[in-house]
């Protein structure tokens, strides 16, 4: 179970701490909100940040026989490749910032054999295609989430950032959003990685049409078996254990925020543990975000995924806990107080 | 004087660079847009930073008189101390980004002495009150702007991020951005360092009858000269050097812009060298962003200056430079093209 992060006395204690820092009260604006929820994370003032690290699950999706992705599948692996031999943007940025990156099969359709720096949780090659049958079965669902979960409880540090790799899963995400918030499908779907307005309005119909074959899925994780991904459920999964282990969730952008929706509907408390990297340029982001009170820290207008977001907010998690650990006070400065 | 970037040739090597990387075309968002402009800068596809550097200009302002700031003037010189001492966010975020740290006196009411870590370029201990006269003379204040000149053209680098601290410097940066925009007083006033919403009014009104007193100034640098800062007008000089050198000049809050506003109305194509941090919470830096034809890359509710938006921006600088240096290219990594 995730606990929340309630706790008024040390609420108040790092609000003290932060107000008497040497800077006009709340001028560092959402560095300020970010330095209290990682002390309530981390249940001290003494906040630090240790061994972040990207997890990037890569899976494949049924659904792209529909003709809902601007790529072919093979993208799904070849990218995996990239990612191992590092020529990818989330290798790039998780170099500059000094995070740990691992890449996760969670359901490639491809035989990768055994492969320095990729971790193999591949319990299928693939999703089916949910625009025909479920996605997954119930079962297989459960044994992904409990994978995800068993992947984060054996990794070390305390900050987990979540990326993705998968062609086809903005289709699974939009779907996923669609269920699980009500809002309609023409507001859930986007570009993805580079639809025409006609690929998106078959994207759209795609996933009206399966809505209308599998009526009457609404329980979480059957909607997430129904119309998820390998990839969305085991980060599902592994964002349940990462917050029940006190571990700060970075939360990437749409697809990723898709996994989160489904595991917030199963754990509300997830939430508290949650830091939103930033806005993403795919369509549905905002809405998504915003039905789960999420305000992120960037909006750059990035639509690639990897876990990408999460690498360029980094620094700014570095920046709230390094204020809060090195900056002087008021009194240690001998800066005169507010006068007015 | 400053050369405008136009290269359509280098331009559209850029563009194809950037497409060409294993990524969805254009979703970088914001970063392949400053990846672009900085090889535009730069001259070259080979782009890199080199010595990023935050000049922080400090000095003091007579209209503080007139009851316009939350913190008494002896903040200004205490917190240059501070800065000497390491202990404010600007040294906290420029360590933790690998950014050098320059602290100028640019005419702080108090005496240093000779001091390591200060460079003084004090011509006067302060302006004076321009609710009653000129902040300064014309003479004064292009012996400012030169040496804000000179001090950039020593400087090595080819990033400079700008920074200021000066106890009352937000009334002098909102009669600048009225009189060289003509946006209404009332929208160019805002809380500083913390007023209340009686002290907002009282600054307006300073503002009002000072700008009725000193009617019929509209060349920039007299308004620079009537209404300025001894700290704004030695960075307006150190941008026009930087730009003129084909240095990258990173902009951080509402002085700071308001510094490049006077700039730009001299050489306007100085614009092509900024690349903007964020936008401040301060009420009239939207506005004045928007002047200029300005896209901030972050939104974070600051409002303390100091250059701390330019520290907190700078890894997505290096974000966009290592993007195009270091990702592997769809032929590289023989990742299959958009199919669609």
């Amino acid at each position: 179970m995730i606990t929340p992060v309630q706790n008024a006395a040390l609420a108040a204690q790092l609000d003290n701490a932060i107000n008497n820092k040497t800077k006009p009260l709340g001028s560092l604006g959402a560095l300020e909100a970010l330095a209290r929820q990682i002390g309530l994370i981390q249940n001290t003032r003494r906040i630090k940040i240790e061994q972040p690290a990207i997890l990037v699950f890569a899976a494949d999706h049924g659904v792209v026989a529909e003709g809902v992705s601007a790529y072919p599948q093979d993208v799904t692996w070849q990218m995996v490749e990239n990612f191992l031999a590092g020529g990818a943007a989330i290798n790039v940025f998780a170099a500059q910032n000094n995070c740990a990156l691992r890449v996760i099969d969670a359901g490639v359709n491809h035989d990768f054999g055994p492969r320095d720096g990729l971790t193999d949780r591949k319990l299928a090659h693939g999703t089916h295609n949910f625009a025909h049958e479920p996605a997954m079965s119930r079962d297989l669902c459960e044994t992904v989430l409990a994978a995800g979960m068993a992947l984060v409880a054996e990794h070390p540090g305390n900050v987990i950032g979540f990326g993705e790799m998968g062609i086809g899963n903005t289709t699974a995400a939009a779907a996923l959003m669609h269920k699980l918030t009500g809002i309609p499908v023409a507001q859930c779907v986007g570009a993805g990685t580079g639809l025409s307005a006609q690929g998106i309005l078959r994207k759209q119909h795609v996933i009206e049409a399966a809505v209308a074959r599998h009526v009457g899925v609404t329980d979480p994780l059957d909607v997430l078996a129904t119309f998820g991904g390998l990839e969305i459920a085991m980060m599902a999964g592994a964002m349940l254990k990462a917050a029940e282990l006190r571990k700060l969730l970075l939360i990437d952008g749409f697809i990723v925020t898709s996994a989160l929706l489904v595991a917030a509907r199963m754990q509300p408390a997830i939430l508290d543990y949650c830091v939103f990297a930033h806005c993403s340029d795919e369509s549905g982001h905002q809405q998504m975000l915003d039905a789960l009170g999420a305000r992120p820290l960037l909006n750059l207008g990035l639509r690639l995924g990897e876990g990408t977001g999460c690498a360029l907010a980094l620094p700014l998690l570095h920046a709230a806990v390094n204020f809060l650990n090195q900056m002087a006070t008021f009194e240690s400065a001998q800066v005169s107080e507010k006068s007015e």
